[in-house]
This record gives structure tokens, C-alpha cells and sequence, in this order.
């Protein structure tokens, strides 16, 4: 499990092997079943989360009980609701398992701590902010620009292998679409 | 027009005095008429931007002609075409003023290095990027579970001045309905 972790900053920053104990001092391993929740909506958000395995949803659950996808996590990806993460407040999504999952999961005060201990991991820290911050002004101008069928054929191009592990139900929630548009899509 | 940059650091960490001169260093200070552009869409993004003064728009020109704004910018924000700006891509994005207006550029080659140089600005930079990140995620939330006219009562609340220098045609294509629906929603 280490490995995975380690070859995902490496990608980024070289750390030695003993800086590499010394970050992984501040994550802790865990192992979540399909439909487990990590983070629930209105509730505190503890940590940010390193998926090692598996596949979740943060979602978003209106009034009228519908739920909205605001992105899916699998293996090598962070999530969190990063709002609620950072600023500490209650949080505005959900994350739930799609799979049995394994993550490693990191509180806010081990963020900052090795973001002020180890240069090096506030770099890291700093490319994948920035990483997550492109993406998320891709997905805007995607919105702003893109009917729900070329998002369909953007996510299809960009995540073949998502099509495969997620639900139909799932991915018209993710695309802003009913399941009834989205089977026009596919067919 | 130091002093605005400084108090904006300062905001996040405090540098020395001589700390402050040597980030300025790596600021060129820029006045850009209305309608001028900082960067244009297909072509090489050099900087990003810190807004003096003024008022300005990042936009997507789509294949027919039609306007997509992204975000507006204003005094005391951070602007680019970030995807770019990071990857040395072209643009996809063109940022033009609204208003006549005077901006820090930093080029992402001193960008790298203050962050390289100086742990309290790779620090600054980081809390920026978490930020934009937490903002964007915001959005796309507000995208998902929000109608058009909900979004504009979100932005009213969220920046009232906002209303008062940009024009009804500008707050629209923001808002991505029509110059005509706009009219029902603020009558």
C-alpha cells in the first residue's frame, strides 16, 4: 500500500526514505465497503482523502432528495469536500463508496504540519492544488460551453475505463442529465 | 501600488521588508486600457495576473461567435488561464478588460522560482491555490444544483458591486442564459 502513496509523490518530489516514514507517519490507512460513507453532508470533514483502490462519489443531496455528482475519485486521486476541509465548516457534499475502497487519509492539522515541517511536501501540496484547480476550470467551461452530450462524449474520451465501473444512474446524476437523456446518448 | 500587493501577502504570511522587495522584483506592474486584452485565446499565456485596480472578464470565444464568461475579475484577485498558464499550453481562454485597469504580472518561470526561493511565498501560493480550488468547487456545485436564476441571486449576494459595473449582456453570458431571460429575473 505504501508503495502506491510513494510512487504518487515521487511523480512530484523526491523525497529520501526517511522523509518518506516521516509523511507516512501522518496518513492513516483505512478500508471502506460499497456504500460506506467517509465524509456525510452536514456533518465535520476530517480529513482529505488518497485513493490506494476503489472507486467513490462526492455528491450533493438537494431538498427534493435528488442527488447531484460533483466528481468521482478512484485510484491515485484526492477528494475531499475541500471547502469544509479547509475553512473547517460542516460539509455541502457527501462521500460514499461506489466500490470497497482503500484509502489514505489525512487530517487538516497533518497537512499543515508537513506542509511547514518538509518544504518538499508543501510543493507536492501546492502542484496537485494547482492540478485540482485546472481541472475544475476545465469542468466550469465545460459546463458553460458543452450540451450534457459532448460533456458525455468529453468524460467517455478522457475516462474510458469510468464507463465500466460506474452506473448509467450514476453517471446522468454526473452529467446533469436524466437517465432517460442520457440512454439517447449511448445508444 | 506596492502597498496592495503587500497588504494582500500580508493577508496570509508576513514578510520582512527585505523579503517584500525581493518578491516585488519578480512583479512587473502594468496598466491595460478597456477592452484591451492580457491574454488572447490561441495564443501563449505568460503570466497571471494580480488585479490593482479595475475590472476584467476571462472568456471562451466558442466556433459561432458566442461568449462564454468563466469569471470576472476584480480588484484583489488572482487571474489567468491557469490550465495554460501551468502546462505552457495556449490559451483556451481570453482575458480583456472591463475597465481600465492596472495589474502585477508574474511570469510562471518566477512564480517557480519565489515558490523555490522563499518557503513563505511556495506557502502564499498554496493557500491561493486551495482557494481558487474551493471556489471552482463551489461553482461546479452551483452549476448541478442551481437554476439560472438562483445562480444570479447567488452572485448578487456574493458580490453586489459586481452588479453595478458590469453590464446586463456581461452578467448573462456569466450566468450562461440569454440577455432575455436575465431581464425576468432582476425585474
Amino acid at each position: 500500500m505504501e508503495e502506491k502513496l510513494r510512487d504518487h509523490i515521487k511523480k512530484i518530489v523526491l523525497l529520501t526514505d526517511d522523509e518518506l516514514s516521516y509523511v507516512l507517519l501522518h496518513f492513516s490507512l483505512a478500508a471502506y465497503k460499497k456504500n460506506e460513507f467517509l465524509i456525510q453532508q452536514g456533518e465535520n470533514v476530517d480529513n482529505c482523502y488518497f485513493v490506494v483502490s476503489g472507486l467513490l462519489k462526492l455528491v450533493y443531496n438537494d431538498k427534493e432528495g435528488k442527488q447531484h455528482i460533483v466528481s468521482f475519485a478512484m485510484e491515485d486521486w484526492w477528494e475531499s469536500d475541500f471547502s469544509a476541509y479547509f475553512t473547517q465548516s460542516k460539509a455541502k457534499m457527501s462521500l460514499q463508496c461506489i466500490e470497497d475502497t482503500m484509502v489514505y487519509s489525512l487530517s487538516l492539522k497533518n497537512y499543515q504540519k508537513l506542509s511547514a515541517k518538509l518544504p518538499k511536501m508543501e510543493h507536492f501540496f501546492l502542484q496537485k492544488s494547482n492540478l485540482g484547480f485546472i481541472a475544475s476550470q476545465n469542468r466550469i467551461l465545460s459546463f458553460l460551453t458543452s450540451n450534457a452530450k459532448e460533456r458525455y462524449e468529453q468524460l467517455l474520451k478522457q475516462y474510458p475505463l469510468l464507463f465500466q465501473r460506474v452506473s448509467k444512474t450514476l453517471l446522468a446524476s454526473y452529467l446533469g442529465v436524466s437517465r432517460e437523456t442520457l440512454s439517447r446518448f449511448s445508444s
